[in-house]
């Protein structure tokens, strides 16, 4: 049976059994907007499971932090146990990618020594609106709109490591399971989000995620 | 049907389906032996639920690092989904403790920026030898031995934040789910393990986690 999209919920399209592996500082310009350098190695960071949420849920500000902003982001979804990866045999171990909103509690990333709870939060990290698995990603346009207003207008060429790099050196650090999520990091143009308003990230070749934002 | 210890292979007593939350720096004299301050508040970091194995299983020395170092620390088993545990509650939402060894890539945890892979490394969190629900946690020995060698021998009645205020201040971070872990953190005698040695941690009116060290 087939449904209009309009009349259907779209659950997140995977919760993932173990891990959300985030890179930061991925794109120069962003990097350099929030006046950091660009790291020597992929700059690896963990969110759990529990921050993971779908299209439409409502990204919930958490109680510790006043200053939430938005990260619009390519995610990569594994399909395969693997380990130690070669660059050349990534493609045999993703399944496709989607949309994600690596949402981040730029006041807490500050003070904590950590970014577990900067960027662990629940509801941090909404993904969608479904996972494409044929999908060429050296140059994608990835924007974000924060109620309509475009803020984040990058493309996937400005990656400093791109998703083959990325897969492979993540995989050397740690066992991906089927379902793991490696977020890609995010363009220039981030800045803080509040009660009341929505943001979408869209990718080109795969759809629009987009989130209102509560207390 | 009854069989005795020696006979059977004890696994992981938990592999959580979603996290373990560690603390670093909550015993001032191990804060002291690194060169670093006690933080101002709970210094939370994330390990994904790869990097758990279970008693005498092998600790497996990442090819990326050459200093792995030992950390004997009581774990905390969380029993129910909860968020925002008020101090007076922990009790109702711990299911109860055990050993666990914090292994950390002290190279990598001073080079990289976020301690993912430092902590997180496959094989870096073994538990175990299983989980005791009726426990006093307030003055445990906690001691670890290097080949029979004691190392590091502390009590919980030295942690700057205790079970009560670390679970607490975590489920103020993150939903806890059944089965997930909060590690309390290390006390003084941290040093590397190498291979073919082997690393016990005993944690008083619990028991004896031991695992051998290989490449």
């Amino acid at each position: 049976m087939r449904h209009k999209l309009e009349d259907v919920r779209l659950l997140a399209p995977v919760i993932p059994r173990s891990k959300v592996i985030g890179i930061g500082r991925n794109y120069a310009d962003h990097a350099a907007e929030l006046g950091n350098e660009v790291p020597p190695a992929p700059l690896m960071f963990l969110k759990p499971n529990t921050s993971v949420v779908g299209p439409g849920d409502p990204v919930v500000l958490p109680s510790f932090s006043d200053e939430i902003s938005y990260e619009s982001e390519l995610a990569v979804i594994i399909g395969r146990i693997c380990k130690d990866v070669p660059i050349e045999r990534v493609d045999d171990v993703v399944f496709g990618y989607t949309c994600a909103n690596d949402l981040t509690a730029r006041d807490i990333q500050k003070t904590d020594n950590q970014w577990a709870r900067a960027k662990g939060f629940d509801t941090s990290c909404p993904i969608g609106p479904w996972i494409e698995t044929e999908l060429d990603t050296e140059n994608l346009a990835v924007r974000g709109w924060l109620d309509g207003e475009l803020m984040q207008d990058g493309t996937t060429s400005q990656m400093i490591w791109g998703v083959k790099e990325l897969v492979s050196y993540v995989s050397q650090a740690f066992t991906l399971l089927p379902g793991d999520i490696i977020l890609t990091g995010t363009p220039a143009g981030v800045g803080l989000i509040n009660e009341g308003q929505r943001y979408d990230v869209e990718i080109e070749g795969i759809g629009r995620l987009s989130n209102p934002v509560r207390r």
